[in-house]
Order: structure tokens, then sequence, then C-alpha cells
């Protein structure tokens, strides 16, 4: 059992804990809890540390995969929580190419991919949100602009619940560039905008691509001028805007709704 | 200029901020940032404080209200953000009948009011996030258990954006006597379950009320029961469940879209 935080492996654990350029440099970030700990595809894992507690309790889990038992005290350290679930972990990071995150792969609709572009994203919660309402609305894919939220952040990681390892996603240098390379590829272009046309009026069968911009001050006119439709989520009382991971919510559930006529 | 926090105005808002037994007990919430200050009813203002920085830049805001300016140091002690906007005040609670918020007063749709009844949520995040939506989406009021997270909490109201102040809300001491009541009332009841049929096949034109569980339990059984259907979002990949808050969002979306064919 590792009882010191002073144990190599434990420092280095730490290190990508504290430091993201350590993390990016050494290609891995951290997963903490049981749920995200049963999920990590074994051709990415590893290392985990676990709790003897743990560890007795979910041996299955386990099986085949590279771990060390810690002290209580050891796994404080590494935790992230308050309450630790006795188990972290270090994962390789995925990496996808944006023909991969664009090509409509992941689903059965092929033919037409659903894909989200997140331009300056912040709040790690926002980001983690957006993923797992991507997976369960069946996005094909997620491009974000190179200042958005890094994806690796543990607090993102956590709010996906998951789905960071099955959504396609990539950062992208410029993502004006991107999106107007796009909208001349066939893929339908949207900018979440305040100025824009109800979103009802469209026909989301084609592939389709949405725009969502920062949350204080939303898409770039840049970005949204590369864009074929600029589309409004209709309010009623005094809203001026939806929370980002909300208007993301509305618009990929109503392409569920119009490609599932069915469901 | 006050320039302690031995003042006892300043100690008082402290105790406030503190303790959500004392801000039940003078009848006040705590409200934060320009933003929202900017939103208060006239008629619920009770007083506000202000660094003369931001007492010079808004001055037109505090046009016939109670407020004292406060130095900076005084502000770092009564703001909840790293970084204070420059300006907090007190407020007085709004109070809503069970009969008011179920009125439908709120809407133009007043013969068919929309309902969210929240039972047991935890997360002051998604509290406000689902008050800001449901403005959004017109809904009509909100009814939550008594054991939800308290709607005065500081991170609930910032999150609301305002909302708080225009979406009537209650607590009931039992919800599931309360949903089973309206159900025989006239308002057509849905559960948000895993088990349920797909949203999609129900029609919400009549007065309808939305019923979401718990963060990590989802709706109780009991509460369940006393509905007239269990309704399911579709989900595809391995997303076992979706956020409370953006379940919320896709069900009055879909609302919306019912109501307003022409939008």
């Amino acid at each position: 059992m590792v009882t010191s935080v002073s144990n190599p492996k434990i420092k280095n654990v730490i290190k990508c804990i504290k430091q993201s350029k350590e993390r990016k440099r050494q290609g891995v970030f951290i997963v903490e809890g049981v749920r995200m700990f049963s999920e990590i595809p074994a051709s990415l894992h590893v290392e985990s540390f676990a709790t003897e507690e743990f560890y007795n309790r979910h041996e299955a889990l386990f099986k085949d995969i590279q771990y060390e038992i810690v002290s209580n005290n050891v796994m404080n350290a590494i935790s992230l929580t308050k309450t630790p679930q006795g188990v972290v972990s270090l994962v390789k990071r995925l990496d996808y190419s944006l023909d991969k995150v664009c090509s409509g792969d992941a689903n059965a609709d092929k033919d037409a991919p659903l894909i989200i572009a997140l331009e300056n994203i912040q709040d790690p919660g926002n980001l983690g949100t957006i993923l797992r309402t991507a997976e369960g609305a069946g996005v094909d894919g997620i491009i974000m602009s190179s200042d958005t939220v890094d994806i690796y952040n543990p607090k993102v990681v956590r709010s996906t619940m998951g789905s960071i390892f099955r959504v396609p996603f990539c950062y992208v240098e410029n993502l004006t560039e991107t999106i107007s390379e796009l909208s001349d590829k066939g893929y339908e272009t949207y900018s979440a905008h305040l100025q824009g046309v109800s979103f009802y009026d469209f026909d989301y069968t084609k592939p389709t691509i949405f725009c969502m911009g920062n949350e204080g001050n939303g898409l770039t006119e840049e970005l949204s001028k590369e864009t074929h439709h600029k589309i409004l989520i209709p309010m009623k009382g005094r809203v001026e805007s939806l929370n980002v991971a909300t208007a993301t919510t509305v618009l990929v559930y109503e392409v569920m709704r119009q490609r599932n006529a069915n469901i």
C-alpha cells in the first residue's frame, strides 16, 4: 500500500492535477469516482489509485488494469472532492481529427451528421453538460475554438458523466475559418443569435452544424457571418438570453424530434 | 462612507449571508451584482451597499432607494465573489400562494397554465437555471418539495439572472399530496421517468404540470404514481439520464413549440 504523498507516482498525479501544461505534456487527464472509473475504455487506461475499501468493494473492476492501493491520507491528497469516492485514475487523452469529428460515424444517421461548434465557452460545467446532452441527442461531434475551456479540466470531465469517452471532439486554431470551409462543403451552418429567425422554421434533416458563443458575449460577428442562418430561440418574459448549455439542448432536441418523427 | 465591518448594518448583512435561518427570520435575501441590482422591484428593495466607484458609474440606479456607500474592504467582506462588482443588496422575500403559482396569471395563455414541480432538487445551479429557462419558455409557476435547496441561497439567486423576481414559486409540505390534488383538478400531470413513454407522444396544450426528481435518484415512486403519465426523453449513446435542468428545458420547449405553432 502506498502511504506517502512523496511516492513518485503520487507526486506525478498531484502534478497532473495542478498543472494543465503537465497533463498536456504527458498526454493524460485525471478521472475520479466510481462512475467515471467504470467507463474508462481499456485502451486509454494508464493507472488507477484506489483505497483498500474501494478496491474490496469493486474488485471486479480492477481485472487486467494497472493499479496501486493507497492509504486514505494519500487519497485525500489526490482527490478533488471533499468526500473522495476512493478512486482516481490517469487516463490517456483522446485524439480525434476534424474529419473524424465531422464524419457522422458515431451514429446511424451517417448521411446527416449533427455537429456542435463552440466558440470561447468558459464555464467547465457548461462544457461538460453540453457533452452529456450531445451524446443523449445523438450529436456526432464537437468542434471547439482554441480559447474554449480545456475539456480535460477535471470539472469538465466530471460533469460529462462519461460522455467525454464517447463523443468525438477537437480544438481548431481558427473556428471562423473552419466553419467557413464546412459551410462550403455541404453542411448547413447555423449561428445561435439574438438577432436571428425562429429556429423552429428550419429543416434539420440535412448535415447540420450549430455554432454557440461565449456565455457573456455570444458569437463573434466574424463567425456568425460565415454561417448560412442566424437562428433565435424564442423567449418569453424578460429573459435576455438562455444559458449556452440550455440553448444547445433546445436545438439538438429539435433535431432529434425532426429526425425521429416516430420515436 | 462606511469603512468598518463592525458597522451594525454591515454586521447584519454578513449574518444574513452566512445564516439561511437569519435570512428567513428577517424575511430577506441577498442579491449581488449590477445585473441583479437593476432588476430588483422597488417594492422589494430594502437597502443596497455600493462602493463609491460603483455608485459614480451607476448613479441613476440609486434614485429613490435606500443605500450606503462602503469602502472596498467592506465590499470584500460582504461580497460572495472574488472580484466584487461593487453592489450588494438586501431584498424582501417574495410570498406566493399555491393558488397564485398555479393560476397561469403570469402569461397570456391563462386557460392552460404550465407548471413545473421539483422534488428534492439539491444543486443550486440546477435550480437557478431551471428558473431562468422557465421564464424563457413561459412557465407560469414552480412548486417545490420542502426538501428542495433553498431558492434564496445566493448561488441559486445569481444563476436565475433575475428570473427569481418574475417567476412565481412556492414550497409545499407534501408535494405528493399537492400533485395528487392538482391531478384531480384538471391539470394533466407528467413524471419525468426512465420507465416512461416518449414525451413527444403527448398533447401539452392543456393545463400541464411536469414533475422533475432529485439529481441522483429521480422522482420517488409515491409521487410518480400520483401523476397521469410517466414520460421519457429519448436518449442515444450510452447516456443513462440527462441533467435535471437539461431535461426540464427539453420538456418546456416542446410545450412552447406545440402552443405557438406559428412562432
